[in-house]
């Protein structure tokens, strides 16, 4: 009973489907952020929900860990293999099985991956909103419950995810939910694999929400002389009930990296980007009704376009921002890192994370989805300078207890993973141990991403 | 260690705020429909969440059953004393904690009514969107997981409660999630404990997602000659995009229990009633499409009206549909169906379930939500007459089976209960197990509203 035991026997099923090659092991051990190198003994790559059963049950049967991939864009190192065991890559199961137009509806493989699906689904008329920028994996993104530029409108996976199929620690395959739009039948199962993160079961299969394209959609962007005032306004827009799809805040040292990445010209101050999707005159109104409450808050002429190549820009840049803020430092390691307040504490929040940021060695644009309360600072650290690191994770602990002090979270929308463990007890207290007694009667013998999430793990 | 015990340790904690009066206990022990009368043992009323805490580590020691009642207005049976013990009525939790206009949420005790909470809330401009027609309270409609008549625009309590405050099995006070509007830090304990009837813990706090009051509301109502029109009709203003804020489904049945009850004039036609939130151009914009929808499919002229007077008039008349319908047969003990389907399956449900129901010897008027593809059917049947109850049974059975052939779930929005209980194991299959395995990790000596909800409770 080992996990040398184990690949042997998975060998016997998966034939060259299961590899121990050390490139394939490095490129599954590498993560994007500072976390460091941790491969897995083997990768498998299954091709139906079946062979993941298979898999998981010769793992239990030899106490082997067993790590699910997507595409690896986590932030917070999710998928590396602390225990080592088996990581499974899900490249192999990457299918749109199911549209159901009239229900708005379909069910994909786990590693179907966002960009993937939205163009498969084009001529539909249908999208999938969830877009947490990075092109990761839908399996991947319901695992960490990721949200993202449109969770102001649209919500999260956990909003987005209607059912799942799941292989348990023993390896049954279950399925919870179903395609109705609500159910009051027992325990929401579905919940709670989503943000689960692999440590709780494995997904095989997701039954997604989705939007019909808007008929129209109109974009923008502003400046302002204080974040206070940008805040300001994200408020009132939402108190008064106009529905954004989209509202993101970048401040003036991302406007910066735009700028040098993109020559997008803009000045060096704080913005907002929003889009606004509707009827021809819904989103005019909804546009104009922003650009007044823009005027009112002192922030530059909103100007608003529903141009689908202007648009385009605009959302390519919001996306492309982690890569552009690495460049204001070429060669750095980034420590990222994932605020979320209650709205009315968001200005103090970005405030006091802006001063910090500038008192400390490192530079660090913050951006984020204000519409949310959720922003980001991505500190950029000179790769092994120590003295850099310590400062990154000083700021980043402070961003925690900045969060926990002002009636937030420690994390909105990475995850915990590797980056947030540390601060589970602070912000669950005993909740925390109830996760544990969860996760105990679900994999008992602690297979499932083992390392990850739970107390002592 | 008995009940008994429990009871009189309870005494000297509560003194007369635990009573065992007959009167206290039958009124502890009914029920809004067939169920049987199952009183407790004793009625508590806690005044705080530490009394709370109190009774519970006492019931724990005494493995005396614990049921939270709300204002008893389930459907399914919820919270009747199926083996006994102490029923802790909230009657005496029922405030208003904390208002956060900034962040439109609010906290309250689970005792409060729906009703209630929307008159404290009046001067804010905010409310509390979820209207499941009865003036249940949070804390029952959070436990149940209930929705009604908006949750095609705002959601169900799924997606309205950001927090809780809850009382574990062996006495431990934990509070989930926080007023942050996302979190991806760890396990949904929210979501697990929303819908959990009572079985995993007792909620004792709860903060609530609010809503501002939209600058404008329209609402009308239309008829069909035939339903499978009527659903075609929404399911076209879903998939345009049109933002309803209500719509409701009644036949021709529950149109003349209305006429009878309220001299409502109605055709006696299949109906659907609606309401639009917005900006004054918007509800009207989104009114004069929903009248062209109903136009192309063969509805009778959709009339609408912004004046409060109006849609207060059609609310209260489908807010007291289950009464009125009640009066089609004075005395009738109601059996009260709960399927939700997808919507691409609502018309040939609704078809089936009117067919079958015309086939029996029983009165059962048909109406529902049908924006999330969930209706009801009112089965009346006469007091102690065993034949029609077991038509009436029969008939909900098909319902239930009706609802899993065509991909749905055996309740939408009125939870498990007694009702449903039978019907666990043919939805979720070995994923009812898994629910059976949290069951016993969170209350392994099963004192938590024992009973319901877990196989062979």
């Amino acid at each position: 009973m080992s996990i040398q035991q184990a690949i042997t026997e998975l060998q016997a099923v998966l034939g060259d489907r299961i590899t121990t090659s050390k490139s394939d092991l490095d490129l599954h051990g590498q993560n994007e952020t500072h976390f460091p190198h941790l491969p897995p003994d083997a990768v498998a790559y299954p091709e139906t929900t079946d062979e993941v059963a298979r898999i998981v049950r010769i793992c239990a049967a030899n106490d082997c860990p067993i790590i699910p991939w997507g595409v690896g864009t986590s932030l917070e190192g999710h998928a590396l293999a602390l225990k080592g065991g088996v990581t499974i890559d899900f490249v192999g199961m990457d299918r749109l099985l199911e549209v159901n137009d009239a229900d708005m509806d379909c069910t994909v493989q786990p590693g179907i991956t966002r960009e993937a699906l939205n163009t498969e689904l084009r001529a539909t008329g249908l999208f999938f909103p969830v877009d947490p920028g990075a092109n990761a994996t839908i399996g991947g993104m319901a695992a960490t419950r990721a949200s993202g530029t449109t969770a102001v409108r649209y919500g999260t996976m956990r909003d987005n995810v209607l059912a799942l199929e799941v292989v348990t620690a023993d390896g049954r395959i279950i399925r919870t939910g179903s395609r109705a739009r609500k159910t009051s039948a027992g325990y929401d199962l579905t919940g709670l694999f989503l943000g689960s993160e692999g440590t709780l079961g494995v997904i095989t299969a997701l039954t997604l929400r989705l939007q019909g394209q808007p008929e129209a959609i109109s974009a923008g962007i502003c400046a302002f002389d204080e974040i206070g005032d940008a805040v300001s306004a994200v408020i009132t827009t939402i108190q008064m009930g106009i529905p954004m799809a989209r509202i993101e805040f970048v401040d003036e040292a991302t406007a910066a990296a735009f700028n040098a990445q993109s020559g997008a010209g803009m000045p060096e101050k704080p913005h907002l980007m929003v889009e606004f999707h509707g009827s021809d005159a819904g989103v005019a109104e909804q546009s104009e009704r922003f650009g007044e409450i823009v005027a009112e808050f002192g922030g530059s002429e909103f100007q608003w376009s529903k141009q689908t190549e202007e648009r385009n820009r605009l959302w390519k840049m919001r996306h492309n921002a982690y890569y552009s803020c690495l460049q204001l430092r070429p060669g750095a390691t980034a420590v990222v890192t994932d605020l979320c307040v209650p709205i009315s504490r968001l200005a103090e929040a970005v405030a006091e994370t802006r001063a910090d940021i500038d008192a400390s060695p490192i530079p660090g644009p913050i951006l984020g989805h204000v519409g949310d309360g959720n922003f980001h600072a991505i500190l950029l650290v000179e790769p092994g300078n120590h003295a850099e690191m310590t400062a990154a994770k000083a700021l980043s602990h402070r961003m925690v207890e900045r969060a926990l002090r002002l009636g937030g979270t420690v994390t909105g929308e990475h995850g915990v993973g590797m980056g947030k463990l540390d601060y589970m007890e602070a912000e669950h207290g005993a909740g925390w141990d109830v996760m544990g007694q969860i996760k105990r009667a679900l994999d008992p013998q602690g297979i499932l991403n083992p390392g990850k999430m739970i107390r002592g793990a």
